[in-house]
């Protein structure tokens, strides 16, 4: 099957770019409102299922026996920019936890923005873990392991308990199989099992409604959701999609994305989980495509229309800012999105 | 018509993303000897074309009156990085013809690469339009405009007697029609005309030949060409594929990148055009097409087809450097170029 085109990008009289993909929307019936493409074909979810990775530290109590912050458990489920914000919190859980920087096993990473690589370049720093975009992620590993009681190193292994504990969470909330086929090793190392589509999003419609599992891990789930709502800048960063998008709506919309052109959303009003994924693996369009089901689902009046419009209708410009085209939702996708 | 994917980004056992697109190869006599996709739907080349629209530069007699070097020849054929080497060349270019940077309407943008970005940031200067990635195309439209008596001021504009003159170029060589219907702006501000994907190859085989055009213009297209294979450090810069590919192969094989995932190449052994546009945009498509492309027609050695596949078969890594997939051409992309 042919994904269809989802998003084109325009210049001029003309469709210069296009990305397809797949979309799903379900509710917390596990009821499909919406398939677009090849959703029941297994994509990697990457980092936008860092919700679920963080369950164990919430359910096993390491969280409250740290001491941890709701901004800490935000920045576990976080994918950032490497920003101060970012580097110190993550270095403060490891703190909480009884560990240093030194455990982290997700490999080294430039930050994202120009201004915080100056200043490791400044000083002739390389960078290392904690700047790593998974750091917060990790730390909350690292704490989660050390109050189980596992071994530390090597917890990005498959066969780490750790790892294994997170497999069973994403076999029972996403509903697919996630075998030896399946898996792929992440940028951080640790195991990434490919979910087809639309248990993504039934799988989001739990982050949302905190149903269709146990009361426990609804909880937990919320207590998430809501902790990376109210903290969106650790969730992400400066100029970031995901936080520029929390930071306006707050509770009323959970997004997450991973790499590779993958979106994920839960939204609690109406206990509904979103999945993308952009064929091409460009973040371009899956922002747009997400921006545009945040319209349709989210928006309720022109102000937050025209805010997501700067993704769902985003200006193509010049550089001496001409318009000289448009980065838009397709027919396909914006007539589903009308029928719902 | 749906193009076919031309290549895979695998992650584990799977296909994680996938770029689509379209090819053609194109020999000296017109003939096609590769066709994938949609070759006959126009697309917009972008700056794959620079080295037409530097000929009237060379073909208006303002190289030689302005004393140009064969490496700011290069230059005004470039996309570059802006880094000091593109800068001071622009401004060399602009001082031989009696301007200043003041004249270039293409636009500030920032430097590609942090280093450079770092020392703007460090003395508090924003970028401007001399670290444009055109700047070396515009400084050459500036010399060129002064030369034939024409007004700088509006250079970049479709109807300034310097873009009417590309324009008929560009329909001369591609053999396309190129109208209202197909014309955008580019990011630096001047007309940019769709064309078919044979057409564009076939446009870069006389590149390639030197034939096909008046003796004249083969001459001006031999002489730009020589002069990017000699240079290419000007022609982009640090860590670029356009630079690393002709710093190996030197004159046995010209390429050129253009922005939404286009790429030409003029082979002058075999007098054959090359034209890949990945329907996506992405670069790390188009470059990894052009490798493989590389591999079939110019590679030799297997030091030579092992160099290529720094991009044809490009590893995706995790942060600790774990080979964790692999970009690759696609199996219909292999199959056609075998067939050769």
């Amino acid at each position: 099957m042919t994904n269809p085109v989802l998003v084109e990008v325009t210049r001029g009289p003309r469709v210069e770019s296009r990305h397809r993909g797949a979309i799903a929307i379900v509710d917390a019936g596990g009821r499909t409102l919406l398939a677009l493409g090849a959703v029941d074909a297994p994509v990697f979810p990457r980092s936008a299922v860092k919700i679920f990775q963080a369950l164990p530290l919430v359910e096993s109590g390491a969280a409250d026996a740290a001491g941890l912050t709701e901004a800490e458990l935000a920045l576990a489920c976080s994918s950032h920019n490497g920003e101060a914000v970012h580097v110190d919190g993550a270095r403060a859980i490891l703190a909480k936890a009884g560990a240093t920087e030194a455990a982290l096993e997700c490999g080294p990473q430039w930050p994202a923005l120009g201004p915080d690589q100056d200043i490791l370049r400044r000083t002739g720093t390389p960078p290392c873990a904690v700047h790593n975009n998974c750091s917060g992620k990790h730390a909350g590993f690292v704490c989660t392991v050390a109050h189980m009681g596992h071994s530390v190193e090597g917890y990005v292994k498959e066969d780490h308990p750790l790892q294994v504990l997170i497999h069973d969470i994403l076999t029972e909330i996403t509903g697919a199989s996630l075998e030896a086929d399946v898996c792929g090793i992440d940028g951080c190392s640790i195991p990434t099992w490919a979910v087809p589509v639309e248990n993504l999003a039934a799988a989001f419609a739990k982050v949302a409604s905190g149903s269709g599992v146990s009361q426990e891990r609804g909880a937990a789930l919320t207590r998430l959701r809501k902790a990376c709502c109210a903290h969106p800048v650790e969730v992400a960063g400066t100029d970031r999609f995901c936080t520029d998008v929390m930071a306006r709506f707050s509770d009323a919309a959970y997004v997450k994305t991973g790499a590779e052109g993958v979106y994920c959303a839960a939204i609690p009003a109406s206990g509904l989980g979103v999945a993308i994924k952009i064929d091409d693996g460009g973040t371009r369009g899956s922002e747009a495509v997400m921006a545009a089901v945040l319209q349709a689902l989210v928006a309720r009046t022109d102000d937050d229309r025209g805010f997501l419009d700067r993704w769902a209708n985003q200006s193509v410009e010049t550089r001496r800012g001409y318009v000289a085209g448009t980065i838009r939702a397709s027919k396909d996708l914006t007539d589903a999105l009308a029928a719902l």
